[in-house]
C-alpha cells in the first residue's frame, strides 16, 4: 500500500477521468467511483486501482477487492462482478499514468532555500525550487518549474532546462540539458572523460574540453557518471533511461529511447542508435557502433559492432542464439557427451 | 601501527577487561599488563594486541613483540615466553571485539552544527549529532545517539532509528531505518526504482510509490544504491552487510545477514534468503528466489532460482562445481587434448 | 569546437612558444601565428591546433583548415600547404601538453567560500580556495593551492597536499594525500574496508583502522571508492589515473603510473606493480600480486597472481592467447565443427 508519510494523498479521479488519462474504456462499477490510489491486487480496496499485464495474475483478480482495474478487453471476464474495468492494450502503461496523475511529484516550493548558495551571476527562474545546501555556480542558467535537490551542485555556464527534476548530491557541469530530465541523487554529470597518454617518465592527462548535453525527458539513474567530450559533446538522446552506476564515457552518443541497466559500461567514443536495450553489467569498449534497436544481454561484453535489431550476449559477445548454443555444448562436453 | 592522527588513543583495556570483551581465556604474561591499540605482527610492542587466526602466520609469531595474542589453543605453544596470551577457537572475532573496544568511533557531539539545515517540523533527538551542511527534510525522526554525516540528506518523512551512523554525502529518501545501521559516504537510499513501460512513441515512466525498509544492525557501503519499491518496499535484512558500488533493485529482500562484495547488482523483486554471500561484481536478474545459505561466486550471473545452501558460478550460472569442471574441459580442448 | 561557456579563451600562443610546450620541432606555416584553441579536424580554422596521431586520419588532414598541426614527421607529406607543423613522435602527447597551456583550468579563487564550513583547528593555506557548502573538520590540513569543490567534505585530520583539484561531492577521510593529486566528483576516499567475521548469531564487524595515502599526481575517477586499510595503508602509487566508479579494497597498494578503467574492482590486499593497465569492468580477488606491466583484459576475472609483463583475460582469466583461442575452440564446436 502507498504509504501516506511519503506520498500524501492527492484529488481522487473518478472512473472518466481515469478513462481519459490511460485512453482505455471504461466499464462502471459498484464498488466507488472515486480512486485515490493505486495499490497491489492483495491489498486493494474500494478506492483504490489496480492493473492486470499478465495473465498468470488473473486468478488472484478474481478475489481483489479494488474497486476498478487496468486490463486487456480479452481478459476483462476473469475480473470480479461489481469492479470498475479500464480496458485496453497496455495496462501496464496504462497504471502508469494513472499512477502518476493519482500521486504526482510535489510541485516546485519556488525560491532559494536555506543555505543554498546562488551566484550573482546565476539566471535562475522564479518558478523553480534551489534545495537547501545547493549550489549555482556562475552564469549558470535554471528554467522555470526546475526543482534542484539538497546539496547539489550546478557548475558554471550550465544550463538546465524547464521542469527538470534533479535529486539531491547531484553535480553536474560543463553541461547543457534539455527540459523534463530527471536525475537522480549522486549522479556525476560532465566530469572529465578518461583520456590519457601513456608515458614511462608519467602519464599525460588530455584535457577534456566538451561537453555533456541531455536531450528533453531523459532520465539518469542515482550514482551513474556521464563524462563530457575530449572535444565535442557526449550525448544522451530523449527519452534515454538509464538506471543506477552507469559509466558513460566521452564522446559516447545515445541515440532516442535507450533503456540502460544498472552498473553497465559504456567506453569514450561508442555510438548507440534509437531504442537500444542494454541488460546489467554489459560493457562495450570504445568507438563502436551499435545499430538501432539493437539489444545487449546482462554482462555481455560487446567488442565488436552490433546491428540494427541484432541481439548480443556473451563476453565477448556475439549473436545471442550462438551464445545459448555455446552454454549447451559446452554443457554436454563437461558432462562426457561430447559436442 | 594504528595512527593517532585518525584514531587517538581510548582508555587502556587490561587483560582481564580483555578477556572479558572478547570471551576468550587468558594466560598471563609479563610483557606488560595495559594495553592500547591493535597492531599488525610486525609492528607490535608491549603495549599491544595481535591476533593469529591463519597457521600461516604462526611463524612470525615467535619474533613478535606483542604484549598479548588472540590465539587458537591448539596453537599456543607457538607463542614467545612472556606474551599473554587470549585463547579462544575464534580469534579474528576476539580481534574484532577488542579492537572495536580499544580504538571505539568518536561518541556523537549531540547538537545541530553550523550550516546543517533542520525543518522545523522534523524531529532530532537531542543526543543526535547532525553534521555541516546536513539536511534534514520536513516530518523526518532521527533517533537518539545518531551521528549524519556532513552534507548528508533526510528526505521528508524518513525514519532513523537510534544509534545509527550515517557518514558524508549520504542521501536517504522513502526509507526507514532500524537501529545501529551504518551507512557509508555517498550511498543513496530510497530513490526511483528503474521501471519503464517502452514504446516506440515515448516509454513511459512508472511511478515508484514504495519505501525502502533496512533493519537494525545492516551496513551500507559507500556509493552503493538501493531503490525504493515500486509499490511496497525493498527491504534489507537485520545484521546484512552490503561493500560498495552494489545497485539493489525496487521490491529486492534481502534476509538476515547476507554478505554482499563490492559492485554486485541485483534485479528487481529478487528475494533473497538468510545468510546468502555473494563475491564481487555478480549480477542476478529480477524476480529470483535465493535460498538460505546460498553462495554466489565473484562475476557469476544468476538467472535462475538458487536452492538453499547451494553455489553457483558462471555466467550464465551453473552449480560450482559444473562451473569450474566446464572450465577444465575447454582449457583441455584449447591444448587440442580432446574433452 | 571548445565552448567558450565551459573554457573561456586563454591567452594566443606563438608556434614558438607551442614548439616549447610540446617538444616538437616546428615548421612555420601561412595561416597564421597565434593559436588560440585546439580543435578537431573538421572544425579548425587559422586559429587552431589540431594533432593527427593516426594514419587513418591523414586523408582528413588535406581538408582541414587549421592554422597547425602536431603530426609526425613521416606523415608531414600529407599537411595541406600553408599549415604550420609540430613533427614529433608523439603527436597526442604533444596535443594534451598543447591543450592544458592553451586551455588551462580556473586558477583557484583564494578563500573560503560562503557556506563553506572550516574548523578552527583546520589549517587551510590561504591560496587555496574553499568552495561554497564545502566542509574541512577538525585538524584537516589543506596545502597551497588547492581546490576544494562545492559540498566536499575533508575529515578530520586528513591532510592535502599543494595543487590537488578536489571536485564537488567528495568525501574524504582517515587519509593523506600527495601535491598535484586530482580527485573527481563524488569519490569516496577512505570508508571503511569490508571486513566482517561472519557467525550465524551475527557478524562482527571488523574496525578498520588505516589509511589511504595517494602519492602524487594520481587522478582518481568520479563514483570512485577506495578504502582505507583494515590495520595499515591502503596505497595509491604516484602518476595513477583511476576511471570511475572503480572500487578499491582495503589494503590495496598500486605502484606507480597504473591504469585503471571505470568499474574495475579490486578487493583487499592485492598488490598491484607498476604501469599495470586495467580494462574496464575487470575484477580481481583479494591478496594477489599483479606484476610490473602486467595488463588485464576488460570483464577479466583474475583469480591468481599475474606475473609482470603478462597479459590475462577470460573469467576466472588465464593468459589472453589462451583466452582468444578457447573463445574460438568453443565457436567451432558450437557450429559442429569439432575442436
Amino acid at each position: 500500500m502507498v504509504d501516506a508519510r511519503f506520498y500524501p494523498a492527492g484529488e481522487p479521479l473518478t472512473l472518466s477521468e481515469l478513462e481519459r488519462i490511460t485512453g482505455a474504456q471504461a466499464r462502471s462499477g459498484t464498488r466507488g467511483d472515486r480512486f485515490v490510489a493505486v495499490a497491489p491486487l492483495a491489498e486493494a480496496g474500494p478506492e483504490h486501482l489496480v492493473f492486470v499485464e499478465n495473465r498468470s495474475y488473473l486468478e488472484r483478480l478474481a478475489s481483489c477487492g479494488a474497486g476498478a482495474c487496468l486490463i486487456h478487453p480479452d481478459a476483462a471476464e476473469a475480473a470480479p462482478p461489481g469492479m470498475a474495468l479500464l480496458l485496453t492494450r497496455a495496462p501496464q502503461r496504462g497504471f502508469a499514468l494513472a499512477a502518476a496523475a493519482l500521486h504526482p511529484p510535489p510541485p516546485p516550493s519556488p525560491g532559494i532555500a536555506a543555505g543554498a548558495i546562488v551566484d550573482p551571476t546565476a539566471r535562475v527562474a522564479p518558478s523553480s525550487e534551489i534545495g537547501p545546501g545547493a549550489v549555482v555556480a556562475a552564469r549558470a542558467e535554471i528554467g522555470a518549474g526546475v526543482v534542484l535537490g539538497p546539496n547539489s551542485v550546478v557548475g558554471a555556464g550550465c544550463r538546465i532546462g524547464e521542469g527538470c527534476r534533479i535529486g539531491p548530491c547531484v553535480s553536474i557541469a560543463n553541461a547543457i540539458i534539455g527540459a523534463r530530465v530527471t536525475i537522480h541523487a549522486g549522479a556525476r554529470i560532465g566530469e572529465d572523460g578518461f583520456g590519457v597518454v601513456p608515458g614511462r617518465d608519467g602519464h599525460v592527462a588530455i584535457p577534456q574540453l566538451g561537453r555533456v548535453v541531455i536531450h528533453d525527458g531523459a532520465d539518469i539513474g542515482a550514482n551513474t557518471t556521464i563524462d563530457r567530450g575530449a572535444l565535442g559533446d557526449t550525448v544522451i538522446g530523449p527519452g534515454c533511461f538509464i538506471d543506477n552506476l552507469v559509466q558513460i564515457g566521452h564522446n559516447v552518443r545515445l541515440g532516442r529511447g535507450c533503456i540502460i541497466a544498472g552498473q553497465v559500461g559504456i567506453s569514450g567514443s561508442t555510438v548507440v542508435g534509437d531504442f537500444v536495450m542494454m541488460g546489467g553489467q554489459a560493457g562495450l569498449t570504445g568507438h563502436l557502433h551499435i545499430g538501432d534497436g539493437a539489444r545487449i544481454a546482462a554482462q555481455a561484453g560487446v567488442m565488436r559492432d552490433v546491428e540494427p535489431g541484432h541481439s548480443v550476449g556473451g563476453s565477448p559477445s556475439m549473436p545471442i542464439a550462438e551464445h545459448l548454443r555455446q552454454a549447451v555444448v559446452l554443457r554436454r562436453l563437461a558432462k562426457g557427451k561430447g559436442a
